[in-house]
């Protein structure tokens, strides 16, 4: 009943050019400048989504939208009422972005499932392709607004957020792609965690670990937790040029002393195997108050900081909180933090981590385990219970810029073993 | 011949009520929310110009504006061809700036004079009070328009400098204030060294330093000589927040780490009593790559530093261009430091500087000797060889803001000093 390495391998390669014309289709309606742009709930987003659901349907899999407008597109199992096997990512990216982050994901999901399609295996249990919506925090700065709808766990207010560029709120741009705003405020949920088995999402990388290894395809160890104040204000005083150094209370420069505190931490943490970062996308003074001689009496920035485990992500903060008061006493400044956002750290479940490594060895892939500190939806998954891991695919220049470099025969090697662990746990008599 | 200190005082106080009135017409005319705003060469400060000729008129003054449109408002002397007397300051403003900041030294220059008329007195040689253009370089980030171009020492190129909000250039401002550009562009001079016989200049102080000391009234040692990069660009790497710390260049770290480094030098600089200033005016991140998650390329600054000596400068300039060196290499970033303009040091007359403390002392004014880091027209005058010194005025808020806050009473102590001084000067017997 099981495919051979082989058959799998045979049937995921012969997909090379649909997969490679999938993804350019994608790219043609996306387009911008030299990059894409698939926005969150706005027409990139729903350009990608009509695409796939159409792809799926052609493939003769069963398609739904929930409450939210993510798609789920299924192969139906021998057992409907059996606990599923679920794939996928998003499909909005940030602003002048790559092609591959998130969709490479969704697309894996499909060819796995056309190639078990191909290979002409009867699932036992429902194997489900996911599209997952709102997956880039940058447009409405919440994180995982597709997952946590499904999950019926969004935060309270997330649907008053107003996406940065159009300054309309979240549940205007669901409700405009065709989401039940009501549902979504009522915390109604469209996946539970019982009914599914388990969840794997494919990504590209964004750090050029795997470049550095000369190693196709990753197995990830977990999903960083975070905490982030996306809007920190620190205020000091506007003063003449001629103010001597003892007088300053200077924006500029309790806010280096900040970022710099914050770089020895993750100096310190790194030297003791503790993996996190920190970003700082946002660092300005006012233009409005720009001028050449005089001391900057504000500036703002953004901040996202994480890490892998709870204790770890509990210890930052009370170290960022203790240096923003410290920085703040010494320069005469105060830190207006603003508002807080915070993810739970979402550590991949080891029988899934273990097939997946398994799987990569049984193809003749070499794979290693990675930590990745970016966010996935995976990580709603994980919190909501649902066994979790992640594949990983090489890819050379970074993402969330145009230049991302995934070659498909990365990608399909990933999706191999995608396609053979999905064989495997749809033909197990294990429950 | 000479009029007691107290005839001064008493014709230097009598005029409390007319010069609050002046001053007030002008902040009047050039209200900009709860500020001024006299921008140069525009329409702020040719309404100021307009306003203070008149007043000179009224007063019997000769007028005269030269080819940069500085205006010269003259009590001529028993001989006109004797070396003469100056005094004054600029009439410009930044944006949103406070009334004082510049006009108090050209309208303590026309009470002086109005205190010689009420006196009677006859001065045996000109003496001549200024309304200087340009002194705020915010406008064209270009230091003393207006000086330089009196003295026919404009730098090359400044004419195409380029108004940070208007975007015109130099030339095309000064031409509609009716300049004469060609003789700009060809160096003539309207000033010479050897016609002046002394100048001082009567500023507000932007630091609370007099506020400290509880004292009305201080004479400058010197106006500092500065370098400055106006449009310093850090270029690092923009990034996804997944990239690990030991792959990114980050761009506000780079920036954090220069911007504390230069607070460094200052704080040793401090502890050795030499003293100097550093200012960060401009340090923002591009708004158009703004996002929470992505690690930042790119930032920009404005660099200003002044110290009191040249030799000390230099050593300075060293220390920064080190400094950017190597954080650049550290950090994996390149700094492109732009255009430089600089400003030699400007030590005060020490004469000039001895009959200021001198007139002080006579008036029972009390006056302390004051380092004030600021930049003014008085550092033209002196590398153009004219003897000269600064008077300061009690200031509680800091200059270049709507809340500065100089009392008419400290203001008519320094102009009496001032009065003082050229009272003496004028009747002295001395070349």
């Amino acid at each position: 009943m099981v495919p051979t390495p082989s058959d799998i391998l045979g049937v995921v390669m012969s997909q090379k050019s649909d997969v490679a014309a999938l993804f350019d289709k994608l790219r043609a309606g996306s387009r911008d400048g030299d990059g894409v742009t698939r926005d969150t709930y706005g027409p990139g987003e729903e350009f990608a989504h009509r695409l796939i659901a159409a792809h799926a349907e052609n493939m003769g899999l069963e398609t739904r939208r929930d409450h939210a407008a993510n798609l789920f597109m299924t192969l139906p199992g021998a057992d409907r009422n059996a606990p599923c096997l679920m794939t996928g990512s998003h499909l909005d990216s940030v602003a002048n972005g790559g092609n591959f982050d998130g969709a490479a994901g969704v697309i894996a999901g499909l060819v796995a499932i056309g190639s078990l399609q191909r290979l002409g295996l009867r699932p036992r249990c429902d194997v489900t392709a996911a599209a997952i919506r709102a997956e880039e925090s940058v447009w409405f700065e919440v994180s995982y607004i597709g997952s946590r709808s499904a999950f019926g766990v969004l935060p309270a207010g997330a649907l008053e957020a107003k996406r940065v560029d159009t300054g309309r709120t979240l549940a205007e741009h669901m409700a405009e792609c065709g989401a039940a705003i009501d549902d979504v405020r009522a915390g109604k949920a469209s996946l539970e965690a019982g009914s599914i088995k388990a969840w794997v999402e494919l990504h590209i990388e964004q750090a050029p670990q795997l470049v550095a290894a000369s190693l196709p395809v990753a197995v990830g160890t977990g999903v960083p937790g975070n905490f982030r104040y996306p809007q920190v204000k620190i205020v000091g005083e506007y003063a003449h040029v001629g103010l001597p150094r003892r007088f300053r209370r200077d924006a500029v420069l309790a806010a280096s002393e900040f970022a710099v505190g914050l770089d020895e931490i993750w100096k310190k943490s790194d030297a003791s195997a503790r993996p996190m970062a920190f970003t700082i996308g946002r660092f300005h003074t006012d233009p409005k108050e720009h001028a050449l001689t005089k001391v900057a009496g504000a500036l703002t920035l953004s901040l996202d900081v994480r890490a892998y485990d709870k204790v770890h992500l509990a210890e930052l903060e009370s170290a960022v909180l203790e240096l923003a008061r410290d920085v703040g006493q010494r320069r005469g400044v105060k830190f207006h933090l603003g508002a807080r956002t915070s993810a739970d750290v979402a550590p991949s479940h080891p029988d899934v981590f273990a097939k997946l490594i398994d799987s990569a060895k049984m193809l003749g892939i070499p794979a290693m385990p990675l930590a990745s500190p970016a966010s996935h939806d995976t990580a709603t998954f994980t919190v909501a219970g649902v066994p979790s891991a992640m594949l990983f695919v090489r890819n050379a220049n970074g993402s969330h810029n145009p230049r991302e470099a995934m070659e498909i025969d990365d990608f399909l090697q990933a999706a191999a073993v995608l396609t053979y662990w999905l064989a495997a746990e749809a033909t197990s008599t294990a429950t």
